[in-house]
């Protein structure tokens, strides 16, 4: 999802000498809201022209020029790429079969650093788990040697939640299973969906070897779930065979709206850039790097703001901890919360509880004390399509995209626009 | 879709003397709305047990199996397979990818019959149309060599029309671009979806022989329909590897509730047991054959009817014609047609315009001039699932299940306890 990190440092009097007209956000807001193109292009563009573009990946390359062309075109300055370099893993064939007693194949996908089975597959007799717990509590000798299949109740949250609560079935069983000497671990694809698409993810595997980690679309599931319930024994013939490509390049793509005062600190913006390799990774995150950029284009478009504003479309969100890092919450500034909740009122946006759920994105620099603002989704069906081949253009509303960059657009205003000190961290120089 | 022949010969005028109580459909067709099991049972065990069922694949056979198994356990008498010969096919690889100016991977299938490329794929520019009629109406020369693609404008319809109409894309433009010198031809599939799930079906190439034919998903199809808007050749790498398996095995599965009166006549129940192999077949056919059993059983159970029932679960539905062949009605007895009309109003059920839909499995009896009887079904969303990996057994709600079980007994009892004379068929040895 996209985030947003707003660390500005003291405003200057002079601010409070002239204030900008107070229904000026408000405009911004209305006009993106009603008009606003610059975001679905870049979701449209990006998916069309470059796609897939998993992290570590030659397409993720491509990504990031494609980012740069695209930046500058819109009028940014100071755009450039921030090389880094990453643990590379690839996806290589991915099937698996009930050999017995109910032959037939099941949709299967590799979850992100898995290992690898043999070039062939393997055959295992399926030992089934209904969560996490019952396979941590289970002995060895009852894993051993077997294909692990886990299962899980996640069901749709409005907030999302449940991708937090059910998330250690997909990072965690695999290391689990491997170290009780299981040949492969399969899970329960963690969504909410009823589509013959399984969802991708990264797992750990920590110190653990990594062995086959993969996820079934949930109808295969659940029909793995009804074999196993009719007590014979159910032997699978299982397929992945990614490969971990060593050190390899991503980076970063910054662009910026110049500030009129160097004093006045930098505004973060940003999303991420590359996406799984399974869908085209329209709303993950191509319209989050849209609606960032959206905005600060609607913030640069209508006058250059006191502080900098520094959009960042990430690398490497995805692999190399979508979700496992910390969710911690900064908000130094209730005054400035007031006016944004006011601001964003008219779009039927309410106020959420002050906690910054910054992501994986910019949830280091919230941790580091810096301060935060965010925009919660209606999380309902964000999970039918995260992670999988079905995340593509169409799923992308234009109207609720506008909506997004209206909103962001009125939250960045007030923010670029604050009369109070927020807290500091020095320019990019 | 599940297909019900009604074909049952004079009846003696003891009936007259000696009528049914004139609730008793009634309160079967009540029965079976608030509690039928059988057919959800069928459905379940033949998703769960066989799952995909090609026709003349050995899965079929196994469904074969399965079903004389599962007719013979719900009290059937006369259970038996019908074994015929049919031309086999079976699906191989399937993979493409846009080579250039974007590349990514797409999502493809073959379609039921296509011909296949060079195992390693072929790569050639892709020449695309908006309709059959504007491939049929290009020249050879500006298709030649090229891999055709060929969208339309298929949207949902409540009585299903729009798969009538758009039919032509899937069955002759394969045919259409392999005369004119494509090395290959892939259509936007069939459906009303945006998943990414291509759908398959047969298609048609005569005398022409022939070339590589698929279906991308509707979302990769309008990414490519995007691609080509952009004006730059795109290339692509299509692979299908599908063979033709030559004469194979298929078959018939016949169960009868036998009649009281040998002179009554014969009334024909049918669905289809094979399905496409990509998905698990819950809603086609799974959910036919399952209906029209729980409804023969309902009769059954409620003592022996005078004309004898014959449920038939026909093989080889999908690749011999599906949707080919003639939709043409016979409909003799309007007396018995008003009795079905005031069964089914309770259920919600109105009636239709009086032409019977007898689809592949009875359209050859319906067009020989027996009587026959016909529900329609909703097809708004019908199409979404149509043909793909997604028909699988969660699609079935089990209420809606048991509104048809209801709805086919309370006509299955009218025609069966008809006192009118409907048309003749001789009853099977």
């Amino acid at each position: 999802m996209k985030k947003m990190l707003l660390a500005a440092a003291a405003l200057p009097l002079l601010l409070a000498a002239a204030p900008p007209a107070p229904d000026q956000g408000a405009k911004l807001r209305d006009a993106a809201l009603a008009g606003d193109t610059v975001a679905m292009d870049i979701v449209e563009g990006l998916t069309t022209e470059v796609g897939p573009r998993l992290a570590g990946s030659e397409a993720e390359a491509r990504a990031r020029a494609w980012a740069v062309q695209k930046l500058k075109s819109l009028g940014f300055r100071n755009v450039h790429i921030e090389d880094t370099r990453m643990s590379g893993w690839l996806r290589g064939a991915e099937t698996a079969e009930i050999v017995a007693p109910y032959p037939q194949k099941m949709t299967v996908t590799a979850l992100g650093r898995s290992g690898a089975t043999p070039p062939g597959g393997l055959t295992a007799e399926v030992v089934g788990f209904d969560s996490l717990a019952a396979l941590q509590a289970a002995p060895a000798e009852a894993v051993k040697g077997k294909i692990v299949f886990v299962s899980h109740a996640m069901h749709p949250a409005q907030d999302g939640s449940s991708y937090g609560y059910y998330g250690p079935v997909r990072r965690s069983a695999p290391a689990v299973g491997a170290q009780k000497g299981a040949v492969a671990v399969i899970i329960r694809s963690l969504g909410t969906d009823y589509h013959r698409n399984p969802h991708t993810g990264v797992t750990s595997f920590g110190d653990v070897p990594p062995i086959a980690a993969g996820a079934l679309s949930i109808p295969d599931a659940e029909n793995l779930e009804r074999m196993l319930a009719r007590g014979k024994p159910v032997t699978m013939h299982l397929t992945l065979t990614p490969r971990f490509t060593g050190d390899v390049p991503s980076g970063n793509v910054i662009a910026e709206v110049p500030g009129t005062d160097p004093s006045a600190g930098v505004i973060l913006v940003g999303g991420h850039l590359d996406s799984w390799d399974l869908g085209t990774g329209a709303i993950d995150d191509a319209s989050g790097v849209g609606i960032v950029a959206a905005t600060a284009k609607q913030i640069m478009d209508s006058g250059r703001p006191r502080p900098t504003i520094r959009v960042i479309w990430f690398g490497d969100e995805e692999t190399g901890g979508c979700g496992s890092k910390a969710y911690r919450a900064s908000h130094k500034d209730e005054k400035v919360a007031d006016r944004i909740a006011a601001s964003l009122f008219p779009l039927g946006i309410t106020r959420g509880t002050g906690t910054v759920e910054a992501g994986a994105d910019l949830g280091a620099w919230v941790e580091a004390g810096v301060a935060g603002a965010d925009l919660s989704q209606d999380g309902t069906r964000y999970f039918d399509y995260h992670h999988t081949p079905d995340d593509t253009l169409d799923k992308v509303d234009p109207a609720q995209l506008r909506q997004n960059v209206a909103a962001w657009t009125a939250m960045l205003w007030q923010v670029a626009n604050a009369r109070e000190e927020i807290s500091g961290v020095s320019p990019r120089k």
